[in-house]
């Protein structure tokens, strides 16, 4: 029998970072050899185990422990990262995961079946669409959508796919592994400041934001900076940074929180007055009311805003996600957990989306538990988390395994 | 005797047009095949005059027709448009210049000397720089500041001006040329709303605005749009966004402008707050001490904006130019010209830099005249000036170096 052995999570944490990192940080983008050379190294780990291993139609690389019953837990996460990502990011879920996966394999044939999931492309950082593969899984994604779009050097999504074996036509079959689902586990770095805040190592996730995203293009008038009176302006970046400071109100009125992180200005020139500015939203809440009601607001205020700025603007919908409530029994599994190996338990909702979202929408009972992440940082190279803190999330996580295995079994 | 005909010149504008614009507007970037096209049609016209043409070290245009007395009125402006830019702007001047010079040549040799210029590169559309031509006759512009400057291809200034014959190291030259200039006088478009608003057709220009330029970039930190709570950010373009607006405000209480047309947002993504926002504030008025003081209390609201934001900034002079003073006798002639050719004038500084604001700098008495531009529109497409306006623009022009040759003979 093996016993679990977190510092070995750890180490192979570091090996993967040194085998696809730089100086720079994390460059598992998905759909690059750097990320297929992860998956490579991933697959030699899993070898060693009496599991099988297979990659689905849209992506994701699955190892199965066969159990007693059709009936399946599964831990996931994702190997992928942003360019110039951290080492933590979706591999701490994906190598804890493993970690566990050994130690209930060297114990025989488990109650019910256990699979760890390695979901394609959850980043979505080069087609900037995330959740890929938990998206097809689930029936959430629509290959049709995608299909057209291109990367930054303007390679087509259906292309570059195909070379990696997935086939856009195709993807959605990958839902076949969903069915017997009984449970999913996913163990994440938080991403956030709110367990370094309250000084604990872990934390129970009760489930994930939703989110409304949309382009917002403001249509002023283009003249020269010197010679435009400042009555006679109609100042596109103006109004979108009059806009961007409402929402901000908005958010904190409503308990959410709202981004303005992508900016296109025209003509971009400092003796012009911006003719026109883009700029999308993202806002994000833990409640359905509260998003419908920010997403209102922020509507009312930009029209108002326009009125006066004598610009128009237009709104196109970039996204929207469904809050994602988590399993009430897992979270109290996962409470039950983490204080065995830390002490005190912590709930708290995500507002970065994850895999775990998808599998929650679909209707698998599923929970997460999230270790501190340092600053708060990610989708960084100083990403970082203490080290015996990951070892005790790989902890937290192999007792969460058993108790779900316990709790299936006896369903 | 060559009677003057105002019709020419519109004439010759439009040939211009046909000859070096396209669909998108003007192509006249200086430094460049099309701006050379321009030129070489602009000396065709020259050939047919009893004077004197030659290009400087600088690359200015100078057409020459010698008087009685070395004594030298100069009449100018520039050929070199913005990409896409107008029909108008710059042209104007220069092809008003060549119908009133043809009228003075005509009459036999003149008591003074006078002269056409057509200055390089006023726009500095391609290196960033504008009144290259003049900026180098009046020692206004060092040219070793300017010989590393790169355009969009990453070609360097001193090697495109080379291809055109001015030898970077050789263009302060140019200044024996301002020698003996007695007066200057440029005929342009208004680029702004202020006639048209009064519904005028020409205005007598009192001077030109003192500009500060400054780079300022806001140090923010980059972090995840939905795991990061809205208390801990540190979002430089929310920062950005508040400074843009209040230097806004304080451009109105010191009567001056102020634009923000330039903006980089880093890492640019809709799910991560801006880790860095860099932007160009551009402020003007025709007043040295509101000048200072739009400044100063531009740079004492970034610092509040700053402390409250969590974010730094630092700021970076991209550009200062004094206010620049018309000559008041100049003015006064300029108005009886305007008086006499549509019966009322008008007084109005200048929100643009034009090349007559280096000469005025440099000290010469100079002044300008401005045609209305409908809708204030230039550096655009859609720039234009009614035609019944551009030949009293060139009428004016006429009577104004008519007199001015009168009063420099008097002297």
């Amino acid at each position: 029998m093996t016993t679990l052995n977190p510092q070995r999570t750890i180490d192979e944490l570091r090996e993967l970072r040194s085998l696809t990192g730089d100086a720079n940080g994390a460059q598992r983008l998905c759909w690059t050899p750097t990320w297929a050379r992860a998956r490579a190294w991933f697959k030699q780990k899993l070898d060693a185990l009496p599991i099988q291993v297979e990659t689905d139609e849209a992506g994701n690389l699955w190892a199965t422990l066969p159990g007693r019953s059709a009936q399946t837990l599964v831990m996931g996460s994702h190997l992928d990262s942003v360019t110039n990502g951290g080492w933590l990011d979706g591999s701490l879920g994906v190598l804890g995961g493993l970690e566990v996966l050994r130690r209930i394999a060297s114990e025989g044939t488990p109650p019910v079946t256990v699979r760890l999931v390695d979901w394609a492309d959850e980043e979505g950082a080069r087609f900037a669409t995330g959740c890929f593969g938990s998206g097809m899984a689930t029936g959430h994604r629509d290959a049709s959508a995608l299909r057209h779009l291109t990367d930054a050097d303007g390679r087509r999504k259906e292309d570059v796919l195909r070379e990696h074996g997935v086939d856009l036509g195709r993807a959605h079959l990958a839902a076949r592994h969903l069915q017997n689902v009984a449970a999913y586990l996913e163990l994440h770095i938080e991403q956030g400041p709110a367990l370094e805040g309250l000084n604990l190592p872990l934390g129970v996730v009760t489930g994930t934001f939703g989110i409304e995203k949309h382009l917002i293009t403001f249509d002023g008038l283009a003249s020269h900076a010197g010679a435009t009176p400042m009555t006679h302006r109609h100042d596109a970046f103006l109004a979108a940074a009059r806009f961007s400071l409402a929402a901000r109100e908005i958010a904190i009125q409503h308990g959410g929180v709202t981004t303005t992180g992508r900016i296109f200005n025209t003509p971009n020139q400092s003796s012009v007055i911006a003719g026109q500015t883009a700029l999308v939203i993202d806002q994000r809440v833990f409640d359905e009311a509260a998003l419908v009601a920010m997403l209102r607001d922020a509507k009312a205020v930009c029209e108002h805003i326009c009125q006066q700025e004598k610009v128009s603007a237009t709104w196109q919908n970039v996204m929207r996600v469904d809050v994602a409530r988590f399993d009430p029994h897992l979270q109290k599994l996962g409470d039950e957990a983490v204080r065995e190996v830390c002490g005190m338990s912590h709930h708290l909702p995500s507002g970065a989306l994850h895999d775990a979202s998808e599998v929650a929408r679909f209707g698998v009972p599923t929970v997460m538990l999230f270790a501190q992440s340092l600053r708060g940082l990610s989708h960084n190279k100083d990403e970082d988390t203490r080290e015996e803190h990951l070892a005790l999330a790989v902890s937290a996580l192999d007792k969460l395994a058993s108790k779900t295995i316990a709790w299936l079994a006896q369903k």
